[in-house]
C-alpha cells in the first residue's frame, strides 16, 4: 500500500527492496491511481487482489492507515508491516489516540502489526526485504535473529555487519509496537529453525515483565542478548518522544534480565559481536584461554583485553609445550600468549602449533590474531584449515586483519571455515568474555570480570581521568 | 640492503613498498648477486653506490648488519632502518649482545637506527614506505605521527585507518629500540610540520623516565596520545621475548604519562580515534556537547555515551529552542538530543538545526549522527557544507552511517569538510570525551568520566556480570 514509481516516497524505496531484493513470492503494489507500479500491474485496494496476501505492506499516510487496515480485515490479510510515522511518537497526542485505535482494532480483527513508525523488516534467508532500505538486501544470511526499537541502530548493526559477513535470519524493526511485542518476537525466534540466537536492542518497555517471562522460559535453549538503551536523564527522554515508552531505571532491567538468563551489552557493536560468538561457536567449557598471534603485539593486546575479561590464560601441559617447542625456533614466545611470528614462513609449523594448543585439555578457547598482507597471504589458507577441523569442538575467535578490499577472499575463507572473526583483538576478547558468561549463565554458575575495562580511567569515578 | 626479486624475500616486499610507494627520491637496491634488481641498477655494497645516501635499509640476515653498519660510517650515511630481526628479543643471549654491539658501533659512528626487528617507517606526506608491506602505501596522509612498538599494531591501526580514511604524517615501528627511542621521536614530530598530534603505542620501557621528561617539556605545544600495553601477567612476560623490555606496572605509567600531560587510551581503536580528533577539531572550550541525529535511536545511544564520558547535555538557549522549533515539525525530539528525522526531507532545515545547536553558546561541541541510504543519500551534500563552514569554530564529530562502499563519496565529502567522523556513535562519544579530557590537561584542570564505561558489567568487580 502506497506502492510507487516516484523516488522521493517510501513506496517506491520499498518496492525496490522487495523487488530488487529478490524476493521469490508475488508481489501487488497497492495504489489507486496507478495500473503498474515498478512493472508490476498495481491496485487500487487490497481487497482487488486476486490472490490470498499473507503480509500488508504500508507505506501511506497515516490518516490511511485505519482504512487500509480495514480492508485487511475484509481481506482476512495476518499481518501488516505499518512503515508509516505519526503515531504514538509525535507531540501531538492524536497520534496516541490514532494508534490506540488502530491496536484495538487490529487486534479485534486478528491482524498481527510490526509498526508502526518503523523501518520494516528482513527475512535474509528467505530473501524478502520489506523495509524502506533497498541496500539492506546485501545483508548474508546467518543465525542472528535481531529484534530493535531503532531503525536508525538496525542499519548502523547491519552495515557494520555487511562489512564484516555477519549473518542475519530475521531482521525486525518493531517501532512504536502496536499489538506485537518484543516477547511475540522472541517466541517466534525461539522456534524459527533459522535463528541460532536472538539479540535485542531496548529503549523502552511498557509491559517488561512480559518479555522478562518469556526469556526466562526459554531456560538457555536459546541464547538472548540485550543492549539496552535509554540509560542517562537526555536519552530517557528522547526515548518517550522516540517510539513513546520511557526507558526506565537501567539498573531495574538489568537485574531482571540477568535473572531471566539474558546476557546484556554495551553498546551495539558488542551486541553484534556477541550474537556473532553465540551463532557461530560451540559454548566453552571453563574461562581458559590459549592466545595465539602471528604478531606479538596483537597476542600481548588479546592477553590484556582477556585478563580484564575474568579469563585466564594458563600454562600449557608439558606434552603441548613439547610439540610447540618442536615447532617453533627459540628466539620466540613459546608459553601462553604464543607468537607464531617465526613460523610466518611455515603454515604446516603455525597449524601445529594451534592444533596442540587446541588439543590442551586445559585449553577451552582459542584466540588467533594474525595480520595478512603481501608478505605472508598464502598462510591464510593452511590456517582456514586447522579452523575447519577444530572450531567445532572448541571455540576459535580469530582477529585475521587485512588490508581493506585486498584479500577479501582469504579472509573469506576462514569466515567459511566456522571460526568467528573480529577486526580487533579487543573485540575479539570481549565477545569470548561474553560467550564464557553465557555458558555460566546457561549452568547456573557466574562468573565476573577480573577488572573493569576502564581500569585505566576512573574505573569507579574517584580517579580523575587523563 | 638485501633487495631482491625474489618474492619470498623481505628485501623484495621493500623494494615494492619503495618502487610501488612512488618514492620521489633515488632507490639505490644492493645486492652482491646482482647487477639489477626490480628494474633498477644494483650495488654490491652501498659504498659502491655514486650518490649520497640518508638512508640505509637493511632487509639483510642478522650477522650481516654489523658488517653492512661499518660500510654505512665509511659512506657516512646518517640513518639505518633495520628490518632484520634475531637481536635482543630471541631467547638465545647472543641477540642480545649482537644489538649491543650494534648499537655501540652506531652511535660511535653517528648513525642512528630504527630498529632492528622492525616492520619498518612511513613517511606517508613525502610517499616514503620503507616498510615490508607494499599495502601500506595506501595509507592517507594526515595529521597523526604514530610511533609503535609493534609491527602488528601498525598495521591493525593502519588497515583501519585506510578503511576509515584517517591520515598519518609518519608511521614508524621502533623494534627493539637500538639507538633512537620513543623520546627522540616524540622530540622528532613536535618540531615535523606535517603532524599535529603524536601517537604512541607502548610495550615496555628502558628508560621511561627519558619519555616522560620530553612529553612534559612539550607542556601541551602538541598533544600526545599513549596506548600502553602489557598490563597483565601472561602480557607483561611476552614483551620481554617481543621487544627485549619488560612492560612494567602499568599503575605507576599511568600516574607518570598524566604528569607529563599525556593522555592514555585503551586500546588500539581508541588510540586511532582520539588521534584523529586531536588532529581534527578544534579543542571545545568546556564538556557541554549538542547531540543531534536523523535516527533517533543513535541520538539516545550518543546520549548514553556522552553521561558516560562525563559529558553534559545541556538544555538549549530560548533562542536556540525557537531556531530549532521553527524547523522541526512538533512530532520530533527538539531539546538536547535533537531528533532530526522529520527534517529528511527538508536538507534546508537540518542545516539550519544544525548551525542552531553550533551557535549557542552554551554549546561547545557538537556529534552529529546520520545513517545514509537510498531514502536520504542526498542529504550528506547540504550536511557537508555545514561542517564545512562551522567545524574550524567548534569540534563536530559526525557518526555518518553507509552502506560499505556505497556512498563512499558523500562520506568522503564531509570526511574533507574538516569534521571528524567515526563508525558508531559510541566511538565517537568517547572521542569527543578524550579530545574534552586533553582540553582540561592543556589548561591544568582536570575533569572525570560520570560513570564507569562498564557499569552495566562489574565496573568495580564487585558485581558479578552476565
Amino acid at each position: 500500500m502506497g506502492a510507487s514509481d516516484d523516488a522521493t516516497k517510501l513506496g517506491y524505496q520499498v518496492m525496490k527492496s522487495l523487488v530488487e531484493g529478490g524476493f521469490p513470492g508475488r508481489i501487488f503494489p497497492v495504489n489507486p491511481g496507478r495500473n503498474e507500479v515498478w512493472g508490476l500491474p498495481a491496485y487500487a485496494a487490497v481487497g482487488e487482489i486476486p490472490n490470498k496476501v499473507d503480509l500488508a505492506i504500508m507505506a501511506v499516510p497515516a490518516r490511511h492507515v485505519m482504512r487500509v487496515l480495514a480492508d485487511c480485515r475484509t481481506k482476512r490479510v495476518p499481518g501488516a508491516l505499518v512503515i508509516t510515522a505519526g503515531f504514538k511518537e509525535i507531540e501531538d497526542k492524536s497520534g496516541g489516540r490514532l494508534q490506540e485505535e488502530i491496536a484495538r482494532f487490529a487486534t479485534d480483527a486478528g491482524i498481527a502489526i510490526i509498526g508502526p513508525n518503523t523501518f520494516g523488516l528482513l527475512d535474509v534467508h528467505g530473501s524478502l526485504n520489506a523495509s524502506f532500505t533497498p541496500e539492506l538486501s546485501r545483508l548474508e544470511p546467518g543465525g542472528i535473529g535481531f529484534v530493535s526499537q531503532s531503525g536508525g541502530i538496525s542499519h548502523l548493526v547491519g552495515f557494520i555487519s555487511m562489512r564484516e559477513h555477519i549473518g542475519f535470519s530475521k531482521v525486525v524493526g518493531l517501532g512504536n509496537r502496536c499489538n506485537v511485542e518484543f516477547s511475540h518476537l522472541v517466541d517466534y525466534l525461539a522456534e524459527d529453525p533459522d535463528t541460532r540466537v536472538i539479540a535485542l536492542y531496548i529503549e523502552g518497555l511498557d509491559t517488561p515483565r512480559t518479555l522478562i517471562e518469556t526469556c526466562a522460559r526459554l531456560r538457555g535453549k536459546k541464547p538472548v542478548v540485550v543492549y539496552k538503551a535509554g540509560r542517562s536523564g537526555a536519552s530517557d527522554k528522547a526515548s518517550q518522544f522516540h517510539t513513546g515508552s520511557l526507558a526506565g531505571s537501567y539498573e531495574i532491567y538489568r537485574g531482571a534480565f540477568r535473572q531471566a538468563r539474558m546476557l546484556t551489552v554495551e553498546s551495539a557493536e558488542e551486541l553484534l559481536d556477541t550474537a556473532h560468538v553465540l551463532a557461530t561457536c560451540p559454548l566453552p567449557k571453563g574461562n581458559a584461554v590459549a592466545v595465539l598471534s602471528g604478531q606479538a603485539g596483537l597476542g600481548m593486546v588479546a592477553s590484556d583485553v582477556c585478563a580484564r575479561e575474568g579469563l585466564a590464560l594458563p600454562p600449557f601441559s608439558p606434552l603441548t609445550r613439547n610439540r610447540i617447542e618442536a615447532l617453533l625456533p627459540p628466539l620466540s614466545i613459546r608459553s601462553n600468549p604464543v607468537d607464531l611470528g617465526p613460523a610466518w614462513a611455515n603454515p604446516d609449523a603455525a597449524r601445529g602449533i594451534v592444533e596442540a594448543a587446541l588439543e590442551d585439555t586445559k585449553v577451552h578457547s582459542v584466540i588467533l590474531c594474525m595480520v595478512y598482507a603481501s608478505v605472508n597471504r598464502t598462510a591464510a589458507h593452511e590456517m582456514a584449515k586447522v579452523i575447519r577441523n577444530s572450531a567445532r569442538r572448541k571455540p576459535v575467535l580469530t582477529c585475521f586483519c587485512a588490508p581493506p578490499g585486498l584479500w577479501e577472499e582469504d579472509i573469506a575463507e576462514v569466515l567459511e571455515s566456522g571460526g568467528a572473526n573480529f577486526p580487533t583483538p579487543d573485540r575479539a576478547g570481549r565477545a569470548l568474555g561474553n560467550l564464557v558468561r553465557y555458558s555460566q549463565i546457561v549452568n547456573g554458575k557466574r562468573i565476573r570480570r577480573g577488572r573493569s575495562r576502564t581500569s585505566g580511567n576512573s574505573p569507579n569515578g574517584k580517579k580523575p581521568a587523563g
